[in-house]
């Protein structure tokens, strides 16, 4: 029993699976050695790790050629491979207002460095993005279309299929953040015409954190974001132009990898579709249970309406982060306030000031744990006259 | 009792002590949430895990202030960081014939891409350089001067404190590798004029993969690598000029860092000093009981010369795969042959076509393992006739 209800999953899944954590045990234990690096029994047995979690996410994302993914030390480096590694000077973007702080803040640098133009598309309310508005954004030197699958604040979910399918029609490179969206909503990099794919290791996929990867489709020829060892022609003055090795220099993060591939196969075991339906239920309770409290106001898709495990809402009159902080003393009930480094979703939801609580469920929470946050809001709200 | 007897310390240390499991097992199951992130009190417990171990960083460097510490994904992230934030188009830069790829190619890669000269010291037979010929390189443009501590082929120490003289007088960026020194050589940022220093957290600092760390002198103002969220100042549309966030975007690997802090702390509670004498007995135990082995050849410094826990030799008429194969399959003994992603100081010692095997000792390596290594070796070697 964890003496916290944890509802941070957004954040970071937690508590990790005991597969994970065993994986990592014994990846410390009997295959802590450097892969690629030895040709000795020792270092074999890493790299096998590296090689079947890279099959495993393949897989998972409908990758035909496992050697397209990259491991990276998180999302945000995944984005910044991606982004500083396709736009040159004159290029323009489209992305839009639900993009987190590690889309907005790389471009925010080619703009000012590179002179590389934005559009942040707008979104509604409900977090969602017009198509129409869409295709009327790009221009002929249109180079990326960058879009985040679901809001971290609004759970949203964005029609990433269509955008693809424009993105291609327009010749220009498709990038998808998956930071909210991997391991519990579908992800096709074929169908969906997705060009590069940044994803987390340690939220939806149940991983640890220092893990995270980047899919480059093989028609891309990425500029590596870091240059050195590989392990592989070692004599070459610069980067080898193979992949894997192109985008992973240095030492990986073999421990981290070997945690990262146990949870995603127990997110293959339980299917994404499942962890989706699983999510959705415990969230539409949590509307359910709250919507009465006077002052509450959800923000994003309304109820019914589909999104990702996450609510976040603001109760007129009352702090965010006091809101927050009054569930972890006083019931020990972990959720988030504050800006949630998305700062533009926030002004497309009107909470620019006052900011939000996150309430963000994972693949082990339970009916019992919405039921302890129904409780708690009640006792701490319920009551309350309006201010 | 591990079944191998492992030599490759300078590619990772193994196995990690207990201490390091346990940390990282106590961090997954107790303090697994996300950082800098929430200020519920799991995540508040992740903080303090990154805080003691940037305390314990600067202690063991000699850096006044713990936020000049950020945390990265390895030396290569960290190297890369120092190089591309510093450089202009332009620059030259001065850097030695003992560098790794992890040096060599960022650097490579500014020469064909901004134009940035590189001149590489040369290293004599021992790894040495001759300090008279490095006041001579200097021009009035050289804005950097990049060496490793230790050769991770060669062994050889380099004389960084005279070095950062040198580049402090001229006014150029010192940057210090210490992939082969952090933990086992003194290290003081302050005396030794260093201004950059990056490090593994996986090797002689006894922690996993997954981590290492850049010291950035509180005076040079470094253009960061990556770009993304860093839990603060989430309004701004770039990346807040605050350390260590500023250099630290995205989520950190906090359950390696946890085993980083304990695996720093058994180095501080063996003493540098101590693991330096340690590590070098063994090598010369292991030069002694070599050395009358017919056509064998030591890289590096001679017997009684200083040098790191490292020994890398040939055998003329053997492969040098195949004496490592060979150890591996019929004695269990873990050593590395290859490039070991350092081609230049092959040229220097004149084993770029042979490549070199490469023995490394660590904190755990016992007289015993060396006995191991010393028998197979005359087993193998010894009677053999030349060729």
């Amino acid at each position: 029993m964890n003496e916290f209800v944890y509802l941070d999953h957004a954040a970071t899944s937690w508590p990790k699976p005991p597969e994970v954590v065993q994986a990592m045990m014994d990846a410390l234990q009997h295959a802590g050695a450097n892969a690629g690096r030895g040709n000795y029994s020792l270092a074999m047995g890493t790299g096998r790790v590296l090689v079947r979690a890279r099959m495993a996410l393949a897989e998972l994302f409908g990758v035909a050629n496992a050697q397209d993914i990259a491991f990276t030390h998180n999302t945000t480096m995944s984005l910044n491979m991606a982004i500083q590694g396709t736009l040159r000077p004159g290029d323009h973007v489209i992305s839009t207002m639900t993009e987190h702080n590690s889309v907005r803040r790389p471009l925010e640098y080619l703009r000012r460095t590179k002179g590389v133009e934005v559009d942040y598309l707008k979104v509604d309310l409900e977090g969602q993005l017009d198509l129409q508005e869409l295709k009327k954004t790009f221009k002929s030197n249109t180079r990326m279309v960058i879009c985040s699958h679901s809001s971290n604040l609004l759970g949203s979910i964005l029609p990433i299929g269509e955008i693809g399918n424009m993105a291609k029609a327009y010749g220009a490179v498709f990038l998808v953040d998956a930071a909210q969206s991997a391991g519990s909503l579908d992800i096709d990099v074929g169908k969906m015409n997705i060009d590069l794919l940044a994803f987390p290791g340690h939220k939806g996929l149940l991983g640890p954190q220092g893990t995270g990867g980047l899919y480059i489709s093989p028609e891309l020829d990425l500029e590596p974001l870091m240059h050195g060892g590989t392990g592989s022609q070692s004599e070459n003055s610069e980067q080898p132009n193979v992949r894997p090795d192109k985008y992973e220099a240095g030492t990986q993060n073999t421990v981290g990898i070997a945690g990262l591939l146990a949870g995603v196969q127990k997110v293959q075991s339980l299917g994404t579709e499942n962890i989706r339906k699983h999510e959705w239920n415990l969230i539409q309770s949590l509307m359910e249970g709250m919507r009465d409290i006077s002052g509450m106001r959800f923000l994003g898709p309304a109820e019914g309406v589909p999104r990702t495990g996450l609510l976040s809402f603001v109760i007129e009159g009352e702090e965010s982060a006091q809101i927050a902080h009054r569930l972890d003393r006083e019931y020990g009930i972990a959720v988030r306030a504050g800006m949630h480094c998305t700062p533009l979703a926030h002004k497309a939801a009107g909470t620019l000031q006052s900011g939000a609580v996150r309430v963000s469920v994972g693949v082990d929470t339970t009916e019992q744990d919405v039921g302890m946050m129904l409780h708690a809001m009640r006792e701490l709200y319920s009551g309350r006259r309006s201010r």
